[in-house]
């Protein structure tokens, strides 16, 4: 570990993530000279008497090495600018006022190359508070964009941001990555866990915060700027008007990346804030991930290929979901227990996958337990319901 | 009743509206001369063969006398280009690549003044097979925008032209105008016919077809440019892909007026033709009569006022429905007959009435009859609803 990268881990524990001014001393001075200079107490240019005697408060007592043996454990990395995976064309943005600054390194867990997974992805975010709907669409919409190779980037937070990662994990394409607001040693919210531990086996988990940190308001807002920077372009999938996602399309537009807002219905307050994004001049209606793709891929980037063809969604399938699905019947519904014995997987298993199954509309809940959809039978939806039941 | 005028008259029986042609000729020898060559069987400039030979059959036995006399039975007049009431600056428009010719004259009925009342207008437009969802919007629209004085144009057809007509019906500010692809003395759809009557006791029916024509399917796409072309901006409600209503909506672009959409739900396949407008360039989403006014008075006309505050719903309301909105319960339910005695009106009144109020949301269907909501009790909506059952 060179001092270069030892000096980043302590300064992202020294000063909080975003700030323009430790930014630009590192910039101007190298990360070494910066941490010494906060550690020691130093007068530093650009830095205020009150960021100075918050990171000493902060350094004291205060080792790296511990801090990436946490990371180790924890099954970590490190990633700083430079590296291989660093993904520095969209992370090298110009500090326009009153802009937050570029990360000074990111903590990454998760076999992907990050830089790799964002040169063809879309942040799909969202209100916690949301409904049916905008838990389908973002389901849907994260299916389709996985299963073409675009990579879905969210917050991990419950509601569109679960969905999202939930319908990503659904195909074999492109894996999701969360974007934390806290050390990838803490688990927010406990109660997406699981869901953090399989997006660690196939995606990324990812932070600014170095392990340990709890998540804070500020935190998620300055998160914000990296889920859209990362991505060529942020869906709102359903949102209240003043919700938190709204800051990520925010910063999508400061950064010129694409802006793109599901519709709803307008009786709905969770869909308010996505239509109030919808008439702001440039933000794009999108109803599917073809055309969240048509606009990235269009106006976008070097890098989007033109669109394929839908797949089927049960093409992009792992093993283990497919074989639930496989055990799913047709035509009269079947407990959890008898789904698990005839797919050879546990309960738990079975647990697990059926809920995104029915995101993406695969499986059904009925009396008597579950059973396919005429689009998870691989049968035309139209007409067919009747025919399958 | 000038030879010019009765010209007018006779061209709109010999040839279908918004030909190129014929507009052409009218403006170069005058209405006279066009409509004297056409029933002789002269050859004249610009004007087909089969264009010629259709006009001659029609000319036979046609005499202009008799459709004005048809139009005065009926309690209409006609409009004619240099007329006070003609709107000369919507109708007046260049004959680019493809466009359809403006019309040569207009068959009105109703008391107000045509050139006033669309200076100040909007065309509400949609699918005939609408949903719950699209009718209350329409509605909510409509009688929002009649209450801001601003007039609603729509094409008298099911579905969301209704709900719109009825919507502005409700209120008491600006009139309501349907633009009909038949004449006037033909109701179409049937259904409809207490609604036209209605329609023409405050507000206008419009056509260019001279009265005994039937409505054809070419008929109602030329129509639409009228509804188009007469106000500030279209705004469609719900339209499936192909629905006519996005005709309208096409030649408002083409006229360079304003095109909104509302959303709706993605799942919803009687909003995907909304959601395709919206997709446009330059198509704004609108989700209330105040966006609505935003926008065609922000960038539009020189005539478009500031919006004014939303006025309460019950202010805007005329007698009869007033007296029937009066004897509606608060809260237990009452019947159509006990609601017509305490009103003092017949039954029948309360049926018409009845529907239109519940599409603004002042009055809700029961076990039992109907009572008033929140909203119609002039009480906040939010957590109110408990308080009033």
């Amino acid at each position: 570990m060179s001092d270069d990268r030892r000096a980043r881990v302590a300064l992202s524990r020294l000063v909080e993530p975003g700030h323009r001014g430790v930014w630009r001393a590192v910039q101007e001075l190298g990360p070494i000279a910066v941490w010494h200079g906060l550690r020691d107490g130093s007068r530093l240019p650009g830095l205020s008497d009150e960021l100075r005697a918050g990171a000493a408060v902060r350094a004291q007592g205060h080792e790296p090495a511990r801090d990436l043996e946490a990371l180790q454990r924890h099954g970590g990395r490190l990633l700083c600018p430079g590296d291989d995976e660093w993904p520095a064309a969209r992370l090298d943005w110009p500090l326009e006022d009153g802009a937050l600054a570029p990360p000074l390194a990111l903590y990454v867990r998760g076999r992907p190359a990050l830089a790799e997974v964002v040169e063809r992805s879309v942040a799909v975010v969202g209100s916690r508070a949301a409904t049916a709907y905008g838990v389908l669409m973002a389901g849907e919409l994260a299916l389709g964009l996985a299963d073409r190779d675009c990579a879905v980037v969210s917050g991990g937070a419950y509601g569109i941001d679960t969905a999202a990662h939930r319908g990503a994990l659904l195909s074999a394409g492109a894996p999701t990555i969360a974007v934390l607001a806290c050390g990838l040693d803490v688990t927010y919210p406990k109660g997406n866990d699981d869901l953090f531990a399989k997006i660690a086996d196939t995606g990324l988990l990812l932070t600014e915060l170095p392990p340990g940190c709890a998540p804070t308001r500020s935190r998620f807002l300055v998160r914000n700027r990296l889920i859209a920077a990362l991505t060529l372009g942020t869906v709102v999938v359903e949102a209240a008007l003043r919700s938190g996602s709204l800051s990520t399309a925010g910063r999508a537009r400061d950064l010129h990346r694409h802006v793109m807002a599901v519709p709803g219905p307008v009786t709905s307050d969770m869909s308010a804030g996505a239509h109030a994004e919808l008439r702001r001049p440039g933000t794009i209606c999108v109803t599917s991930a073809a055309e969240v793709l048509d606009t990235v891929g269009r106006l976008g980037s070097d890098a989007a290929p033109q669109p394929r063809a839908p797949a089927s969604p049960r093409d992009g399938l792992d093993e283990t979901v497919r074989r639930v699905l496989d055990a799913v019947p047709v035509r009269t519904p079947s407990g959890e227990a008898s789904i698990a014995k005839t797919a050879g997987v546990s309960s738990l298993v079975v647990q697990q996958v059926l809920p995104p199954l029915l995101v993406a509309g695969l499986v059904e809940r009925r009396a008597g337990g579950w059973r396919l959809t005429p689009l998870g039978a691989g049968r035309p939806a139209a007409g067919s319901d009747r025919a399958a039941s």
